[in-house]
Formats: structure tokens, C-alpha cells, sequence
């Protein structure tokens, strides 16, 4: 009677595909710098609102398509209603942009290194990649552009600051791609919060200039709340359309994250001091790495990309293990380019301070003890 | 140097659709019977979690496969783990069946009249419907299965009990469609709570047994949590393994709907508590509804279906519009099949005592005016 047991059902396109990967979710008392969270807990106003939520708040279904939550992100950047969606994450964002404006076998423009949950959702959406490599300084290739027109891409994705390197692509090159790209240009700006404000990088007048332009923020880096699952679209309201009333699920944002997402947006001042701070910190991770011998790239986001001294014993899979066995988290890709390098998140002080000890410990003390075995003090 | 700005960029086939259209969602005073919420509020453990998450909780990531909820529900259905997967709300599980199991161009089994989102999501994702229409009395013909892999569907999408009649097909009829399907079967069990105990029916024992069945449970109606969206699916772990580790978003359910949804489900006993309070306002209302002349299904949901009385002066879309002019919103569909009836979630007791109230006012008081009218009183 059983309709083949040992069936799959699944797509034949997924069948041999891996999924993204997610950064260890360690327990509590960890030393968490491995998934880019903000290093503060979230404002306190937002804390209060979630202390107020409603019996019925959870009863009823949510606004379907957030209207508060989208006024305070309108009124913040100074635009239309319209201009903005609200999605379960970034990812929710990402994926509609595929759904909605990538004909399967079409390309998708992207730099590498870069962000895992591309590629995976190519491979889903069937819509291949058209891969830039970044140059050495991780600049963009003046060709990228006409590479992505001529492999026919229907979406360029562009993350800036770039992950994993922190760097930030100039204003005037980002502008320059919108220009030039005849499909849909997503500026994934998960990290935006984190760059120096005498940069004055600000993308979202671009938006309303440029039909082609999206803008990807989220809640869970700048705003410490990871834990709600929280992003927002902004673009033309011709691109944000067609994902709010036709491709995103009926109701896709749960109510609670509709309110604190709100008081989240309109306490920016809070999320400024956080800010302020991860910047400050920043600066001193990156001296103290560099003071052990590590090479670090300029970042303007909440992580540094470190790659480790030539002395050190360990190469970056290996401190990364080892910093692991002491309760500290951080990441390493397995992807070529990137494999001499650790991607750490900017934590607290103290977390930054207890990481820049242990490296010390792995990195001098080994070479100390690597030193003693040159010297055969091991033999015994 | 902008380009394009009238452009279109959305892809072709969705430029002439039209997305789902949710109930209203009116003001919190307003008798809400429209969207088929549980009239109950949540369970006071579910509240105290709330009280309880932590700034913590929503400063960092999600556990991204939800592994604290999904073994509460593994528990309540005596399952392995890695036979069920958490979504944002059904709605999730409905898409990542689509996107894993059926590729563009391929058929997806449906039943008519139905949920409108199925047609929606067979749109966006370029799979034609094959709709059966069911019969007069809301049964499935029995060349349904036929039907269906004639037309080579690899999805078919069932919702038991039905909607928006509330009739369940019966536990053979479900078996006989799994074992004759040569796809996958999605049991859209959204309503499922609400079925009198006394009929047995219950599929997960099936779910095991076929490895083509795939359960979708919600806990926005038995548990009175629509507003935080979480769902699940359940079937064997090769028909959820792609979902949880391909195809859904890395991090796609929240860390408080985590933390709730698992206190909701082990809170079974004050879920039953409201189920069976349904299940009698249910039979009041039905019986209310009957008195006052309208035809209603047997529902076997939290809302029942009724066409209004012959001598009715208003016609169903002119009642649903009546009542919401006294603030008591019910649900009307502009298909056909469905132009004569009204669907009404089931409220609480004072809820369905002032609906009814309203009603035999519409029905009864507007025939006596137009009593009045033919008898020439209003001629003055």
C-alpha cells in the first residue's frame, strides 16, 4: 500500500546541494564573536514594550504588512510609505528579491569572497552566479559591471560594507554600478550602522533616485536584536510592490517584532551610543591585533577580518579550535581565499580584551614552547 | 544617467497578478469573526514566558532549527525529531513544499473551492493549479487521485477539516489519496483542534506510515497564537530533511515564538480546555444560525459556513457589509461557489449571542420593513 518507501521526493536540482551553514550557537556564558550580534543588549525602551505586549497581540494575527513598523523605518530615512518593506530577516529580503525580479537560469551578480546565503539561494531559485573576485585590497574590478550585464544578471547583490572583509565600497562606486546595471542593484547593508560617521556614506537618497537601487537594513546587527528576526527593504515603490502585495507570505512578520521593531527605530539615539562604542572598540581590536603580529583589514562594520602572524604556530582553523576550547567563538570560512584569516566579532570590552589574551597565550606562548622543542628542552 | 525610471523590473509572469487579499483587520473592539482566530487567549504559561524572555534572547540569533519547539511537538506526537520542521506561520510550510517539491511548470492538486493563498503561491512559482471541484455536499469525487497524476502533479495540497466549508474528509478517504498519489500530499491540518474527539480521526500515525505525507499543524488557531507565527510540519525525515536544511531561511523563526510555541504545546491540557469550549459554542451557533433560517455545513472547524435564508432582504455580501457597519466583521469571498454564504470564526459566547442578535435584526427586522414597504406603509 506504501507509495515507495525509500523515495525522495525532493527537486533533482536540490538533491546534491549543501545548506547554509550558521555560526555556532554556543550556551550562554560564552564568549560569543563568531555571528556578528551587536556586543549590547538592546534599548531599554524596547525591553519595556515587550513587557507590554498583549494576550491579544499574540491571539490576533499582526498587520500583514506592518504598517507601524514601516512608518517609524519611513520617517527615519525621510521617505514614503511605500519605499519600505518589512521582512523575517534579511534572508526573508534576499529571497524575495530572487523570487521576484530573477527568471530561473538568469544569472545573479556577486563579489567573492562574500556571504554564504547567496550562493545557496541561487542554487535553490536555479538562477545561476556570476562571481566578480574582489582584487587583492578588496576593491571592486572597474569590469564588474559589464561582466554582470553580459552574463545577462537580472540582480546584482552587493554587500557594503563587504562581509567578511568589513571594507566599505565608496559612495561613487556603488553609484556607479546602479547606473551602469540594467537589472535590480540590492545593496545588502546589514553592517551600515557600523560605518565611521565622517565617512558620510549614506545610500538612501540613491534609492529614491535610482528605480533600480534596494537597500537591505536589518534590527539584528544595529539595533541588538538578532533574536526577532527584523529587516526592512527600502527602494522605488515600483521594486517594493510587487513584494509586498504579491511574493512575501500573507503574513510574515509576527506582531511582537512589529512593535519593538518600531520603539527599536524611534530610540535611535540608544542604538547610536552602541554604536559609538563598537566603533571605539573596534579601533582598539584591531591595535591589539596588530600589536600581536595579526594583519587586519580596515573595517567599517561590527568584525574584523585578522589573518594570523607569520610566527604563529597555529594557523586561523587552529586558533580558531583553540579559542573554542577556551570558550571563545569566532569564525573561519572554508573557502580558499580565506582560509589564513579569522572573521572576529567586536565585542564588549572585556570580551575583546579576554580574546586578545588568549591570542596572545596561542600565539607567543606557543612560539615560546615551539622554541623550547627547537632547542630539544622536550626531550627528556 | 538613471536607468530607466518607468522600468519594470518584476519578472513577467507576476506583473498581472494579484496577491492574497487577508480579512480586515479591524480595531481591537470590534467583534472579530473573519479570520478564524481562537476566541481564548492564550495560555497563562504562555504569558508568564513572555514575561520572562530575556535581552539576551533577542540580542543574538535564533537557534536556527528551532530545536526546543520541535522537540515539544516530537514529544506530543510521539516522533523523532527530524520528523518535524518549524515555519512562520503555515504559510512558510506551504511555499517550502512548493519550492522543494514541485518544479516550475509542474502541476499542483488542489481542491475547489479553497484557501486562496494555493493559487497565489502556484503563481509565483510558475506551477499551474489542477483544482477537482468537490461535490454538492463537499465531498471528493472519487477520480480526484487520478486527476491529479494524470496532470502530473508531484504536490497536492488537502485541507482537512476543509475550509472554508469546515467538513472533514474522512480518515480512509486522506489514506487512499496517499497511498494512490505518486507525489507528495500536504494535509493542510490548520483547523484540525477543533474536530469533535468522539470521530478519531488523527493522521500522524499516517504520517509515519507514507512517506509521501507531509502535516501541516499551526498554533495560530488551537493555540491562540496567531499574532506570534508558528507552525509546523510533520512527515518522514526525508520529506523534512531538504526544508530544514536546504530550502527554508537560515533563521527563520524567532527566538520568542521559539520559546513560546514550546511552553503552548506542553500547555496541552488549557488548549483543550478552549478547543472543547469551541467545540460547544460551535454547536450553539450552528443551531442559533439554523433557527434563524440559514443553511450551515457540518463544520468540523473553528468557523462554520452559512448561506442566509430565502426570505432574506440582504444577500450574503450585503449581510457580511450590514454587520460590519456594527462592527462585527465575518468573511466574504468573491468566488462563485461561495458568492451565497458567509463564513464566521467562531467567537466567544457574547460574541456569537451579539452576532446572531445582529443577524435575526437583518434578516428578520428588514423583512418586516419590507413587509412595510409592500404593504404600502412607507407611501406617506
Amino acid at each position: 500500500m506504501t507509495a515507495g518507501r525509500g523515495r525522495r521526493y525532493e527537486r533533482m536540482h536540490l538533491s546534491d546541494m549543501k545548506g547554509y551553514t550558521p555560526g555556532t550557537q554556543p550556551g550562554a556564558a560564552s564568549i560569543k564573536l563568531n555571528t556578528n550580534e551587536n556586543p549590547f543588549p538592546p534599548s531599554p525602551k524596547v525591553m519595556a514594550a515587550l513587557a507590554n505586549v498583549s494576550a491579544r497581540a499574540l491571539q490576533r494575527y499582526p498587520d500583514p504588512i506592518a504598517s507601524g513598523f514601516r512608518e517609524a523605518a519611513a520617517n527615519l530615512h525621510h521617505v514614503p510609505l511605500d519605499q519600505i518593506i518589512a521582512t523575517n530577516g534579511g534572508d526573508e529580503l534576499l529571497r524575495l528579491a530572487l523570487t521576484t525580479y530573477v527568471d530561473p537560469g538568469r544569472a545573479i551578480g556577486v563579489v567573492t569572497p562574500g556571504y554564504g546565503v547567496y550562493s545557496v539561494l541561487s542554487h535553490i531559485h536555479q538562477a545561476p552566479l556570476s562571481p566578480v573576485p574582489l582584487q587583492e585590497d578588496w576593491t571592486l574590478p572597474s569590469s564588474a559591471t559589464d561582466q554582470w550585464n553580459d552574463d545577462g544578471a537580472q540582480l546584482v547583490i552587493l554587500t557594503n560594507p563587504h562581509a567578511p572583509s568589513g571594507t566599505l565600497f565608496p559612495f561613487d562606486v556603488v553609484e556607479r554600478v546602479a547606473a551602469n546595471f540594467s537589472g535590480v542593484l540590492l545593496i545588502d547593508e546589514a553592517y551600515v550602522d557600523f560605518v565611521e560617521p565622517a565617512l558620510r556614506y549614506d545610500t538612501t537618497a540613491l534609492a529614491s533616485r535610482y528605480p533600480n537601487i534596494l537597500l537591505l537594513r536589518t534590527l539584528s546587527k544595529g539595533y541588538s536584536l538578532a533574536g526577532i528576526r527584523l529587516a526592512y527593504g527600502l527602494g522605488c515603490s515600483k521594486l517594493i510592490a510587487p513584494m509586498l502585495e504579491k511574493t512575501k507570505d500573507s503574513y510574515n512578520i509576527d506582531a511582537i517584532a512589529q512593535q519593538l521593531g518600531r520603539v527599536a527605530l524611534e530610540d535611535r539615539a540608544y542604538a547610536c551610543l552602541c554604536w559609538q562604542q563598537v566603533l571605539q572598540e573596534r579601533r582598539r581590536l584591531t591595535s591589539g591585533l596588530e600589536e600581536l603580529g595579526f594583519k587586519v583589514e580596515r573595517s567599517q562594520a561590527n568584525f574584523v577580518l585578522a589573518s594570523p602572524p607569520r610566527h604563529s604556530p597555529s594557523n586561523a582553523r587552529e586558533l580558531k579550535d583553540k579559542l573554542q576550547d577556551r570558550d571563545i567563538y569566532t569564525r573561519w570560512f572554508d573557502e580558499q581565499e580565506l582560509h589564513d584569516r579569522l572573521r572576529i566579532s567586536i565585542g564588549t570590552s572585556d570580551e575583546n580584551i579576554a580574546l586578545l589574551t588568549a591570542l596572545r597565550d596561542l600565539t607567543c606562548a606557543a612560539s615560546e614552547a615551539e622554541s623550547d622543542w627547537q632547542s630539544g628542552e622536550h626531550y627528556t
